[in-house]
Parts: structure tokens; C-alpha cells; sequence
């Protein structure tokens, strides 16, 4: 492992401050580094660009949120390039190194002692007429959903080819155990561990009270048509691409044929991250 | 009472098969009849523009759906005349005659036997720069609603000048207990008796999961502040119209200063309603 | 309003700290104390039983915590004493005084500057064959609930005579506004303002899953009749006295015909006691 | 496949009914019965005690409800022999044989065309001062719960070792796929496809709000210590065998080293089980 691409959130003075101390620490030691161009042009420095450090690089580290972790993912996809995803300004869900450690752990990725966490992401594919127009991969979520002025939509759903039902709501989230403390959670649906290979359906505000989360192993194939005319109704995919579906479009769902390979802090604890993020204190 | 108005939805046959009936039996009992425009032309016949309707009428008939009675009562607005609401093809939460029952209904209404319910309406407006934009009255709710593409929001909420809570969330519904059985129910809300005098914010997916209902008094005033900068957002009112709100926007809502009138059958049961729509039954 | 009732919290050493500073200076001012004997006897003192001391008070300052106020509550009943909550050792959602500001709030409540608040009371008779055999006066809830080795229990209801549902259910919370935010909330509740006359009926874990908690006017006669034969089923009352209830018992709850009257400290904010109590921070 | 062992729901006449067609054709057909004495009595022939059938069997029917499955399936325990479920007077989730399609079933049963799923079971151990005193094996769930009288309490609980949260609440489920549909649907948890290799911990009327369902793989060691010194707080196990925990018992729950053998007719659809049971309609 000689090779680090950093890839950093953009707007935020944070990153190319931690930059200007951690990449003549990494070239003291002997690393090459590959930095998005968007970071580098502030520092005066040569850049390249974010779709090719997933193939430049042996590890890729992440400096910013959530948003920028997940974007990072899809960009790898099948690379199998191991990420560390450390957080600007906090604690997230995916993004689990905080910056005060950030030296510390470098130092267990690079000695190859950081365990690499695969998380299940999923592939979506849109259909219309029977033709396929749209492909994503996702590490979070695939989430239709109506419009602020659209009524309510009719979401027929099928697994593996059979009938599941017609969810009546405001959209439909199928999430990765990694999404399910994202969207899923504010709809109502439960955490799974990020290490689950499952998928879950949580309804958005169904109008059907009895429709509940559903959670499905992950070797299924999961079908969206969308019945209702109301427009507009749209896909988005890890709360950042969008995509407009029209009637009997029909979202496909699988499993990606790949994992995103997290690197976890050696001694870190799920559950204390989620009792920081969620505030599980006394009540 | 001598004047009959007449509202239909429009796009359907059936309100037109009610009225070939329904005409000749008013009129030959004495009653002037005002039909809306758009279901006489299909009758052949003569008719009023909706918004007339409302000044020329003792009563007003609304042959639809909960979406049309809705509307008609925003039309109605501080006119006081009564409404007697039947349902084309069902049972609603508002249109609670069923259409078999019409005329026995309608010999109760004619004779005054037929008791009149006073709901709640609220008055929404919109400040920008502390101007008022736009102003709405809604039987059902004022909702704020992020669009599918934006991020979640931020909601600052007043009550009375005193700061509730900042709602993270897609949205927030302000409900009357008319509306506690359409969006607040499948964004988590409690059912309130119509009757009452209450109003209800419930969040839409909230980010954070301690914020629940809470339902205030009607002498209060609400003031809902958008923080976030995400686009687009929106403003509905009964589900129907929309607003493009921006950031900064203020959204007041108080009581209205008029209640609507709605003609209830004798022997109508609330509770009977809620167990049919809901499907109150065994699991 | 010269004589101060005083009913403390037993078991803990706080109330006993407190006094030894609060009785002097009550006394200087020229006000007559009635304390509680099971503290005085910490205190080698010369004190009142706990029941007699709402006929000897114009006003009763409690110390302990929401459990304290609210068997206080029930103690002075019809009475009209108003009552001032100070809770022991943090910030209760009824005791909303902190020790820290005592002297100052009492400042405020012996001058008569300090606002009541009046609180909807709810009482309870249980008929068995038809026959009154229990009644309660609460300031929170009336609680039915199954035991935990007991099946699902069916819970007939009716609303001023006429059929709700049978809730299959773990339980049946039947709360005031003060209540909604204590047992009611656990499970799934709405938060009502402490001021409202309304009535919530909460089922605890409903096998029926359309089931949804149901805001009332407070002018309701609510009877709930226990049908089925499943042992052991309970009736709580305030969290704190109990009641075996058998097959067909009807439990009958309307307003009590009193007010609960809280004094409250002249720049209290509710909303920020909800948002320190159940932690409405950034998600 | 000689041995045929039946076990019936004991109360209720229509297993005798039906054994008085079923034992006649199995004979004919060459098949060995081992019915339980109980249903036998009722018949005038000589029967076997329940615990020895499984023994004598190479399948189980069992004609009775979802409750009686459930202790057919801890009576098989390790021995792995199949059950088929047939569920008088309707259909469960577990027993989904309806009785007018008995023969039809049997006749796939019979000639090995029938699948068997393999359902996770999960093993549960009280410890008491450190020492293990009472071991359950369950299909549907471990539960901890408080007697209706007994105060909030306190769930410290562990997975693999890591401290997860203290649950504040009245009680926790810990449930197997098949038992998601059960007790910890009504507290809120997801539906887990039956077949799934999970366990959910739900906890009921949680006093935390942000403590959600959480789903966790099934090779987790679970362990929860009751902190609470409030009485009583029971053990139940698949909602019918009970026991009496104290202050700092320990529940350990591993999956048992065994899996339920389920008998599902081929045609089964489980989503039909879904939509009817839980009344998925329009609303």
C-alpha cells in the first residue's frame, strides 16, 4: 500500500488545513498521495480528478461528511478500493474517525492493521417500457418520492416476482443496513447492524396505517411500478442524484455485485456511536 | 331556507346521474336550485359559476369527495352557509352521506332536523421581509413540505413569540381536528374529535425522533420560520394549493375568524366513521 | 395567605437540608408552617399527617419529584389549595421548580405574583355487576393494563354511550394533558399543553395496528369494560395505586369536577421544559 | 416416512372432528398415527403423551393454533423432525394450512413434495448470582417485562460483550423472524422475513424516544441485565411459560443450535399471509 488518494468536502476551509500537515507527513513516509483537484487548486498544488483517484490509489481517505463519504462509495464501486472516512466537524454515521485521532488511526492504516468493514450497497435500475434508462449503485438508500404537491402514490411492489403489496404513501425507502439510521430511521424504520447483508422497505408516511417496514434478506429482486399519474414523482439515490419517473416506470432493485470496503478505527464501538447520534441519554 | 346550491367534482359521471334526479325533486318542492357551470353544461342547462354559488345559496349540496367538500369550504369561507357533504362512490372522512341515502338525508336537511357541526378552519400567511405575500384559510391543514429533491429542513417554531423547538425534518403539518384523519395520521399524528378546538403540529419524518405531536389550544399563534436554504420548498394548503416558500419565509397561522358549517346526518356516528375508514378491526 | 403546607419526598435527605434554611426564614416573614411528620421527625420537630395538612394550608409547597406532586395533587383533591412543585435533585414536567431558585419563586408566590395554573383532573369509578366499588381522582392517567404473564387483553369502549372499538392491547392509557407527556408519551401519545381540556386514550401496544391514540373533549363519560378473562388485569392510577380488575368490570373516567392548581414561576417556558426533558437537540 | 405424530389444540372440538376422516385415511394409506392422549380420550383410543411424539414421529401435525405450534416446535427442540401447521378456524402466521386444503397438503406432506423452512429459534439462560438457573428454547420470543404495578425498569444491555444502552422502558423483546409478527409488531418493530437469519431487540413503551428497533445478526450473544429493584419483572417466554427475575439477573440469548423445521405448502405465498392478517387494503 503506496499509494493514498484523499478526496475531500468542498465549500469547507477545514480540509486543506488538515492537508497542510498530513500530506508532508505522508510523503515523509514514503506515500504517494492523489488529491481531488478541487482541494489542491486552493493549495497551489497539481490536483487530479475525483473519477480517477479510485484507480490511482491503494486506499482512498475521505475528509468531510457523510454526504461526501457516499459519494466517494459510488464512485469506487467495484474498485475495491478500502476508504477511511474521517469527519469534519463531528461524528457521523459512516464517517467515523474524528479529526483529533486522525493521525493515530493513519498510522493503523497504514501498517495494515485497520480492519476493513464490507457494507452491502445496493444497484437500482429504472425501467421504462420494459427498457432500461437509468442505472445506480448505492451504499445508503434508493428512495422514491412524490413531489411537495403531488397526492399520494401508488407504489406496487414485488419481490422476487411475487406480489408483496401497493404501498399508498408519500414514497417507499429501500435501504442498506448502512441507510438504516439515515431516511429510514426519520420514517419510522428500525437501525440494522451496518455489517447485516439485508434490505429494508420503510414506507414514507403510508396512508395505510398496517404497512410496517419490511426487512428482506438481500439476495432478493426487488420492483417498484410506480401506478399513480400524480406528478412529479421522483428517485433519488443516497439523497444527493434524482432522477423524474413517470407512470409505470418500474425501479429495479439487487444487491450490488460489489461491497464498499470501510476502514474502521481499531478499537471503535458501533454502539457508542449510536448512542452519541441518536442521544440515547436517561429519556 | 329556499335556495339550494349545488357543487360537483368535475370529470366524473355520477354527480350528473344524481342531479337528473335530484333537480326536478327540489324544485318541485319549492326550492330554487344553483348549479356550479361546469356540471350543468353537461346537463344542458343553465348554471353559476362556483364562486357565486356561496352568496346565493341558504345551503350549500357537494356531491364529491373530501377534496371537493374541502374546497367548497374554503369558497364558503366567512359566508356561514351550511354544507351537507355526499359521497360519490364511498364514505369520507368530511362527505359523510352516502348517496343512498340522499334523499332521506336531504328531507332532514330541507325540514331543519339536520344538525349543523361547527369545525375549525385556520388562516395561513405568508411574511417575506416581513410583508404578507399570500393569504390562505384551509379546513384540513397548512402544510410545509421540502420537494423530493431537497435536503431536510429547518423548521423555527413559535408559539405565542415563545420558540418551541426547530423541527428538522421534510416537513410540518399544522392540522386541524378535521384534518387529524388525512396527512397528520400517516405522518404520525393523533386523531382528534372534530369537534374540538385544537390545532396539531405533527413533523414529517423528523431527523430528530424525540419530536412528536403536540397538540395546542386555538387561541394561539404559530409562526414557522424556514431556516434551511435547500430548494425547492413548499406551502400546501388542504393538500391542493401550493406556494414556493424561500428561505427566511414566515408562515403565521391562527384560527379563522369563521368556522365551517357542516351538515351532519341525524343519526350520524363519528366513531363508526373512524372504525370503517380505519379498518378497526380484528388485527 | 398566611399558612404554608409542607409535604416532602420521603426516603431522601434533601427536603430535611432544605427546611432547616426554608421553616426559619418562613417564620421570620411572619407565615405559619405545617410540615409533614415523617420529615419532621428527621428534624425533632413537631409535624402534621399528611392528610390533614391541605385543610391547614392556604398554599402547599412540595419537595421531592412529579410522583410527590402528584399524590399531593390527589390529596387536596376538591379542596383548591394551590400547590407549588419543587423537584429534588433536577426538572420534573409538574415539579418545574429547581431547588436553586426556591427562595426567589417563593418570593414571587408570597406576594402573590406567582400564576396558577389549573389543571384538568380526571375521576375513575370501577363497576362491578353494576355496582360502584372503587373510585380514584387522578392528575395524570387512569391506566388499565394486562399483567405480564397475562394474554392480550379486549378493552370495549365507549364514548358518552356510544361503541369506539375494542382495543386488543397490552393496556389502555385514559390521560390528561399533564399526563401526556409521562406514560401516554412512552407509548406513543401525543404531547398535549398542561393548559387543554381534553382527554387522550393511548393503547399500549395494539395488536390492532390502525389503532391510533384519540384526543377528546374533556365533557366525555368514557367506560371501558374489561372483556375478557385473562388474569391478572390492573388498574393504575397516577403511576401509583392499584386495583385488580376482573372480567366485565367497567371502568368509568370523566373530569373531575375540581382543578388541580399549580403555581407556577412567573418566567416559566413549557416549551423549554420539553426541549431540556426530552432532549430536542439537534437530532 | 412411516410415523406420523399428531398434536391437537386441547378445549376445542374440531381436532377430533377432523382426526375422525384423517386417521382412517393415513391407515388406509399405510402410515403409523401417534396421536396425544389428550385429543385421544375424547376419540375413546389410546393415544401418546405429548412429549414423547416427537420421538416416535417422522413428522408432526399439529392442528391447533399459532400458540399451540409454538410448543410443539420447544417440545421437538434438537430432534429435527418437520411440522406442518394446520390452523382451525382461520389462518396464523405460523400455521398455514387452512383445514378445507388438509388432504391436499397432506397428500404433498406425504409424497416428500412438500419444502421445509428452517426457522432460527433462539436459546435463552437466567443467570443468577453468575450461576445459570433456568434455560428456555423459543421460536417467537424472549420477553422481559414489569407486572402492571411495577415501575419503569431498567435493561442494561450487552451484545458480544459491548454495552449497548440500558433500555428505560417497560420491557424488552427479543425476537426471532418468526416471532416479528407477534408481540414485537405490536411494540412497534419491523416485519423480518421468516426465513431470515436475524434477531430484532424491541423495547416496549420505551421511555427513551430515540430507543428504536434494532436488527442484529444471529451469531450475537445477548445479554440483559435487569437493574431495577422495582417487583415484579417477568420472563416470558413465546408469550407463555413464565418466570419471576430479580434484581441483576442476568438473560443471556444466543440462537439455539437447532432450527424449527417448518412443512409450507408449495404454493405458499407469505406476502398474502401478510396482506391478509394485517389487513393491507386500501387504508
Amino acid at each position: 500500500m503506496k499509494k493514498i488518494g484523499i478526496i475531500c468536502k468542498i465549500g469547507i476551509p477545514e480540509p486543506a488545513e488538515i492537508l497542510k500537515g498530513l500530506l508532508p507527513w505522508l510523503r515523509q513516509k514514503g506515500y504517494e498521495t492523489y488529491v481531488d483537484m478541487e482541494t489542491t487548486s486552493i493549495l497551489n498544488m497539481e490536483g487530479f480528478p475525483r473519477s480517477q483517484i479510485p484507480s490511482l490509489s491503494d486506499v482512498i481517505v475521505v475528509l468531510g461528511g457523510d454526504g461526501t463519504i457516499l459519494s466517494v462509495c459510488r464512485l469506487v464501486g467495484d474498485k475495491g478500493v478500502p476508504i477511511l472516512g474521517v469527519n469534519i466537524g463531528g461524528l457521523g454515521f459512516i464517517t467515523e474517525v474524528q479529526t483529533e485521532r486522525l493521525y493515530e488511526v493513519m498510522e493503523n492504516v497504514l501498517s495494515g492493521e485497520c480492519p476493513v468493514e464490507e457494507r452491502l450497497m445496493l444497484t437500482a435500475h429504472v425501467l421504462r417500457h420494459g427498457e432500461p434508462i437509468a442505472e445506480y449503485v448505492v451504499l445508503n438508500d434508493v428512495v422514491v418520492n412524490k413531489g411537495a404537491l403531488a397526492r399520494i402514490i401508488d407504489l406496487e411492489t414485488y419481490i422476487n416476482k411475487t406480489y408483496v403489496t401497493t404501498f399508498r404513501a408519500d414514497g417507499l425507502i429501500i435501504s442498506t443496513p448502512t441507510g438504516s439510521t439515515a431516511y429510514s430511521l426519520s420514517a419510522g424504520g428500525p437501525i440494522l447492524h451496518p455489517t447485516l447483508d439485508n434490505i429494508v422497505l420503510t414506507p414514507i408516511c403510508s396512508h395505510t396505517l398496517t404497512n410496517r417496514p419490511i426487512v428482506l434478506p438481500d439476495d432478493v429482486l426487488i420492483e417498484v411500478v410506480l401506478r399513480s399519474q400524480t406528478e412529479p414523482v421522483y428517485l433519488t439515490l443516497d439523497g444527493q442524484v434524482g432522477f423524474s419517473l413517470r407512470q409505470d416506470d418500474v425501479i429495479e432493485v439487487v444487491k450490488a455485485p460489489f461491497k464498499t470496503k470501510l476502514l474502521i478505527p481499531c478499537e471503535r464501538d458501533y454502539f457508542q456511536i449510536l448512542r452519541t447520534k441518536l442521544k440515547w441519554g436517561e429519556r
